[in-house]
């Protein structure tokens, strides 16, 4: 790896501080918030004994995820989704992944006919949002279901691997972890990888900004995406166990 | 006063415990977040140098307010506004109150053709949000108003008053100070009041849940509003000077 | 009272002229066209055997309002809310405050599980409409549950208590009753007051426009408020015995 | 013309009583309400002195109309559109005609940059509200054009020919002149015809409902729809010299 | 008939070329691309084993029918109705005709608990694109109701007559059949005219863009219609039969 | 590559048939009809020249992208979503998808102040849509540019690559190449990949459905995806030769 100089003075394989904070708020069955450096994201799980009408009747339950930014959590004022009548394509496509991949992590026919709902609401932003919500929600989905067998609702976790999420990108010609946003605001490709505890992946998504990446480029991003998710998952653990 | 237990163990004149924490988050220009008892609300003002275009060539500025819930800020999940595709009618009252009651804090034409909006974000709701988030906005304007100064925007301030608001109502037949929600979904009477520091009035609204409220009520409301905006002034410069 | 010359030439404490006219439409249960000098305001009350969701099973029934301006009822032709897509927040204050305002006039539990909307469309507006659609839907309210009545659907009046609303306010710096609209649009406060026949209070909504109201200024408006409510309930039972 | 009873006891070939009273209400610059039987549909045309955006620079003018029902104007409530956040087909269909109606009255490029909208609100309904509608909607036009002249923003009328609406339709077999409700909702077919003083045809819109009617039916409706047409101008002429 | 050139070169009672292609995608129950020269509508029949909520319990089926244009099937592209939110009043106004027209095809007691929906997706547009979905969603209708048949749904067919569409119109002075859109679009009249097999009426509507039409127009354009929908109905046979 | 049986019967890395019609309707500057077995795309290239509001002022073009669907593309009728009055999360994802890979392909400043506006309409679905939608629509942007310089609005080509876009998976344990519709909806992974012709990565979306998958498999998703995408810019570069 040559050697770069980051905006943030960090190393390319250097995740910026993470810190996980549970029980944030009181009224979620989970409630958690995640710092990785400047960018905070709130993410509560919040449970319900019933399931969406499209999966009446069929033994099994139901994980999905809402996004959202305060209005003034980034540089300028963005608009209120609320007051514009409706979520934008980015929001969307957002809530979309994230719910895809906490459902990667639970058997969902184990977690009976209830529904846990992760609203990931970013307080704070400075690159890699959903990344972060990812990470973030995977800690407060295992509160809300300690929560569930505490109340009898679950007599087993239905909780089949841990998933931890970090972008990746091309920055100044070289591969750098855990982009910023002054990095991602220049980076000529960006790439959000899901993985597991045993290095498989839930979910890759890159993206080039301008130049195509070549396939070196796409194994040194993948290379660095799995060593940062092995560290994201330690402060999860590190959190769950405090 | 005759002898009553309030739930929270509250004397019928006491306020809940009040913190104001100034540059709660990085972006904004003001970013407050204010704690009454469990609700915390926080506050963001946003300064723009533009004025929309129904004020164009009146050499006036504006001052807008919105107000949100996150969907697990309250006891059981909300629907979120954003998802729904329009802000409840509540919403949109207390977002007019919330503007309303900051314009009149403000001489508009001193403002220059400035904009400021207030954002009032509800983290945790225990009662008494749109009284809050109207306290805690008087002190993020301030902050927005003082950095439009060092960036010489401004050259004085436009504020004309201190503004502060606290909830009063008639609860098991008598009069009390800052509801919180276990006291508000049981009064039988809630009024918001907002004052300025000479103790005049620049919004009551008092409305009867179940049986109308006398004459006498409504004085002793009045007079328990006027002591906890007093205290809650206080508490208000304090955050300012500190 | 000091002497001052209001727009209208009316005293400080002199009514509009009223009419209520009863029966004005053919299909509604009750359908009264109530005149406050210019204003004019069509209030009709529908039934329907049946509840909303919310309260199914709770025995009890419900009363709504919805408000409505057409669109060239005032100077300048406003947007019709149909066409735009939505009520803005001020319909919808305005409906919440109305159907608030005729529900504390009934008891749910003896209404059975039936439903009364009040229609409440401005057929010309002069300032005032939310104070004269309240006193109207009133009437239309009673003859809605004496039809009702007529038909056994109810064997009892639910109706607990007369109500009836006005506007108060600060014009010129003295306190005025009943202001039509070039006093509206010139006061300094201007305060909505609904009360019962025993003069206590439903609701009070006082708002400075400018500069903020003194205690005082606050005393001499609710007791404008409490001969003009007064003076319209006597119009009121006038037009139910007509 | 076979002997046939119509419900309401009218000839076949029958108008309904028709009233059209003008300057119903103070702000337009035309107001009509008119009824036909118990229809009775208020029609205000109101002058603004600018052009939609997709007219700009080609030195015409626009005349427009929007359609709305009282939510208790019929039998049963209807929803309030506004409140149901759009306009049904059915809304939209009938304003689209009655605009389309209105400009073949007029000459768009003598009208100057001026825009005229008729807002047609059915108070109460008993079939026929759109034939009323551009039946009053014309007198209206003629007052609000009058208002235009008299204020020096046109020197010469735009209008150019005189319009009127009436419906026909089969009912029970033969052909029947301007259907009330309980005629419209059991008709095989209804037509509505629009015409000018010359006796020839802005537009013709008929639908069978039920059985196709024939060629000879069409005529005897078509001759029905040019005799009602006739006497409904000389009542719009009678109103407009009153 | 005078002796006019049309800028198609047609004879004024010459159709377009008509092709009907029946079987056009695979996944439909009725699929059928109609051309009426470079008119070209995709019209597919939907069949549902189910029917809308308001006809529960009545016995009968239901036929209905949406209508849209790719956005590039004009001359300039359109605004995507998905994108923008909502469907113009035109569009509204088209789809509730066709329905309305297939709908008096059919009789809905002997279509069972069934629905029909009718998609007429136009591909390329040239004039006279309603009229082409009608007289092309006959055809599928008749595929749909085969299939049903085929798969003992329906033991009869529940088509009680043959339904076709053309429009006709006044171009420079004349009566002309089956207007492509330079003629529309410079045409002083557009009649839409729906008939069964019998030359009996199931929907016209005419339209005067400009000057109105006489009585002696009126009379040539329904001829026109006939003697084109007579020719419409003979392709519908060779296709049915193909 | 182990022996497995696709239900297509094709090898695991073969594609479907491949067929790329240009012109297919009149009006567009660019349209091409892609089948990839049964699944049709009908891509069209609209030329405008002039740009969206955000890009005013800086010299370059803009290139976007739609998204559709008929309602009976698809094996069981889809709302239609003019219908429900929104675009799903779904379809704004893959338009997003759609127009940020085409602008990959060009020079957006030698675009000039132009921009091409591609929609990508499924005729008939049978898995693949989007990577069909990207390859075909490269196609008419191919054709729009050329119409461009035909007509003098460029000198130059502004394309800086050719893309191509296919899907590839993870069936039966077995990499695949150009996944069908059911082989998509039983595949265990679905990864969408576009690259250039130099064989670097424009994006790629992989996502697991159900368990994850491996790095192993990651590389062998990438060969086949290499191996699809040079074989359908063979049929592209065919196709603007012919």
């Amino acid at each position: 790896m040559t050697n770069i100089t980051r905006p943030s003075g960090r190393q390319p394989d250097e995740l910026r501080q993470i810190t996980i904070e549970r029980n944030y708020t009181a009224h979620a069955e989970g409630s958690v918030l995640i710092s990785c450096g400047n960018t905070k994201v709130l993410c509560t799980a919040s449970v319900e004994t019933r399931i969406p009408h499209f999966l009446k009747g069929k033994g099994q339950g139901w994980i999905t995820a809402e996004y959202g930014m305060l209005p003034r959590s980034t540089g300028s004022r963005m608009n209120r989704e609320a007051a514009r009548g409706k979520q934008s394509g980015r929001t969307q496509e957002i809530q979309r992944l994230i719910g895809r991949s906490l459902r990667a992590a639970v058997d969902l026919n184990k977690l009976g006919e209830n529904s846990i709902t992760l609203d990931c609401d970013v307080i704070q932003a400075d690159g890699g949002t959903r990344t972060a919500a990812i990470t973030g929600a995977y800690v407060a989905l295992c509160d809300a279901v300690q929560y569930m067998i505490d109340k009898k609702i679950l007599t087993t976790s239905p909780i089949t691997r841990q998933i931890a999420s970090v972008s990746v990108g091309i920055f100044e010609g070289n591969a750098v972890l855990d982009l910023d946003y002054p990095e991602d605001s220049n980076a000529h490709t960006d790439m959000n990888v899901i993985m597991d505890e045993q290095g498989n992946y839930i979910e890759v998504q890159g993206t080039a900004e301008g130049a195509p990446f070549t396939p070196d480029e796409m194994q040194s991003m993948l290379a660095l995406a799995g060593k940062g998710i092995r560290e994201l998952m330690d402060h999860q653990n590190s959190a769950l166990e405090g």
